[in-house]
């Protein structure tokens, strides 16, 4: 990583679209990579942007990687929002919609890439305490929208009311990133389809796994 | 790392515990930092052991780092073996106090280590096809060791005889690493006793989560 230097000389104004296109290239590499092993030369290349364009955007090469996680935070929660305010579907289903997709989605990426928080979750959490607390704060905030799902689910006699959703929800999505973890390993969709029949018909579901 | 020269000039042969020395600095160190952070220089270093005594017992950095997969994998399998094998309690108490211990073990190291299996499943599984496999392998045969606990419950009764046991040990593993790769983020031992709880009360146990 190069020196953390000002926009450099050119007074000529970033053109719109390429902070997202730094985003983008970022996010890409990182999820392929790992933060480390993502060079901001190799990201500028790829980019077809200027260090100074840059520097205008992002202060370091830490500041970068946390805008990459936060970019990829508010489109992944955007996503589970989406699918929980569907009110045409019931709580559970609701969610297990959002999971499907998450599937199909690690399926057109051929299984290889995994997911940002859990990658960068193992990489960084012994490295960065920035990374880390940032990373920790995420991953809370969708444990808090699982455990809304199932207390709206508890509402409407979908889920036991006995069940503790605040537990249940952050193993709903502990086991998600584990089963991730294990599909880059397996190289397969099995690990994410356990993690659906067993989290969905076994342990949300009237039926046993 | 250094070039792959044969053995050194020192005719000695490497004391006995040399390689047991080397394995075990391996271990804590790739642990801490990740394979590709593991430098042999350092390994050296800190085993004091001289590069003509490591290319005795290990062909290059790869072969170290699988050797240092199959010490630890001995290790957990057999711990794991012990408490199957433990007759004085019934099979889901046999697991479950497995991975108590396990629980505590991540309690002595401040929740910073993680498994190895994770970290290096999560750091190699896009970079290396020989450290994939054998990582998946591993982790098959804990699959497998865990199905077999599950259908000793069946026959005990322990557990409803329709679960479909190999998919259920799956799913049992990958939230068992999940919970570990969250712990680090955490840095706490929540993400482990949601694990515990959920897993044991809800998904295995008559009691909900």
């Amino acid at each position: 990583m190069g020196s953390m230097s000002a926009p450099g000389k050119s007074r000529s104004l970033p053109v719109a679209g390429t902070r997202k296109v730094l985003i983008e290239v970022g996010t890409r590499l990182m999820l392929a990579k790992g933060y480390n092993h993502c060079g901001l030369e190799e990201v500028l290349k790829e980019a077809k942007v200027h260090k100074g364009s840059f520097y205008h955007f992002f202060k370091n090469k830490e500041d970068f990687g946390l805008q990459v996680i936060d970019d990829y935070a508010s489109e992944r929660l955007g996503a589970l929002d989406r699918e929980l305010a569907d009110m045409s579907r019931r709580p559970l289903e609701r969610l297990r919609r959002y999971f499907e997709l998450a599937v199909e989605r690690q399926r057109s990426l051929e299984f290889r890439r995994g997911c940002l928080f859990g990658n960068l979750g193992q990489e960084m959490a012994g490295q960065s305490e920035v990374f880390r607390s940032r990373l920790e704060e995420i991953l809370s905030l969708y444990r808090l929208k699982i455990a809304g799902c199932f207390r709206e689910a508890q509402a409407v006699g979908e889920l036991w009311s006995e069940y503790q959703v605040d537990r249940l929800a952050g193993f709903c999505l502990n086991s998600w990133e584990g089963a991730i973890l294990r599909m880059k390993v397996a190289k397969s969709a099995e690990p994410l389809e356990e993690f659906l029949f067993v989290m969905f018909e076994g342990v949300l579901g009237p039926n046993p796994a």
